[in-house]
């Protein structure tokens, strides 16, 4: 096994860096978060870093650096307090990873990609059309992380659009059935296959 | 499509919303963390919520209820200041997976699980033998969720192990090298295959 130390990690490469770093949490969730601004502006951005915080109630949260170019997304959830989560699948993956491009904020990716917006139930920010599964999302608070001025933005679950195929009788989504997809670091993604559930373990 | 409400959501029986929400943020990571208590005693518990906070200082964070089994670990983290973090990969599947039962403190699942406890460089916490990736970490500081009471730990690599064939030239760790696995909901496993790097986007 190759180590490096923790002096090594402060000395790399700044490219080299976010590579390692950002692959080394292992597996992430694949979304992109549908905003629309104060000005009517769509957005939608990808990002790695969904994380479930708790099911009742159903909040999901999301980090974000202040200055990074996801900041568009964050002023248009603080603005209407509304946001949607629309997870990756295998046909929309160059579009979707495309969306890290750092637009202006009078610029929607929806015009610069093939992915397309859809309004439903009167719920007022953008899900991205043909995604298997789509989270109506209400902004509830955010947590600052002061060691790096990270934000843990977090949001509740208002209402959630899944294709019937993949819902099974327990509850469980079954993701791979949708070839709903994973990132690797900063820039890979996989298509994963479901290979087992164990169920719930009590001691021996 | 299904959609399912806000008031759905709320109505649901206990185990299918816990399945359903803990599957609708998407492939989680699948860790498992080391620890030791100020006793001895090691621990060891599987994370699917280790999420990347930042690259410069490398930090990761991952989340837990004051109330879970998971306690085990945050008491050892909070008594010692380490822990690690180490990759579930194919072959341990079963075994990391069972980690999540009850066990009591006086009780390491390293002694009811064929997972094998390995120290290294001197760092006080175990970490898992044969896991093809291995951090080291030093607590750094916690923000509590108020509205569910979830506590973000939140943590400093200070060391990695990686198997040398994932390590790419760019710093990219190629997790499917490994075998290394992705959690669907509360207990799906996968093992995905990489499928693509798309690299630095630029606006078109």
């Amino acid at each position: 096994m190759t180590y490096i130390s923790n002096e090594q990690l402060d000395n790399f490469h700044h490219l080299y860096r976010i590579n390692l770093i950002n692959s080394c949490s292992g597996y992430k969730s694949a979304n992109l978060l549908g905003t629309k601004s104060s000005e009517g502006i769509e957005n939608v951005a990808v990002f790695s870093s969904i994380t479930h915080i708790g099911s009742n109630p159903p909040m999901l949260g999301f980090f974000l650096r202040p200055t990074t170019v996801m900041r568009n997304t964050y002023d248009n959830i603080k603005s209407t307090g509304f946001y949607t989560v629309n997870h990756i699948h295998e046909s929309i993956l160059e579009d979707a990873h495309h969306t890290s491009a750092k637009y202006d904020a009078h610029i929607s990716e929806f015009d610069k990609t093939n992915l397309h917006s859809e309004y439903k139930n009167e719920f007022n920010a953008p899900f991205v059309k043909d995604a298997p599964l789509q989270l109506a999302m209400q902004y509830v608070e955010e947590c600052e992380i002061k060691s790096n001025n990270t934000i843990l933005v977090i949001g509740k679950i208002v209402g959630l659009y899944v294709n019937d195929d993949l819902l099974e009788a327990d509850g469980f989504i079954n993701l791979s059935k949708a070839k709903i997809a994973t990132i690797n670091g900063l820039d890979g993604y996989a298509v994963p296959e479901l290979k087992t559930r164990f169920g719930y373990q009590r001691p021996k």
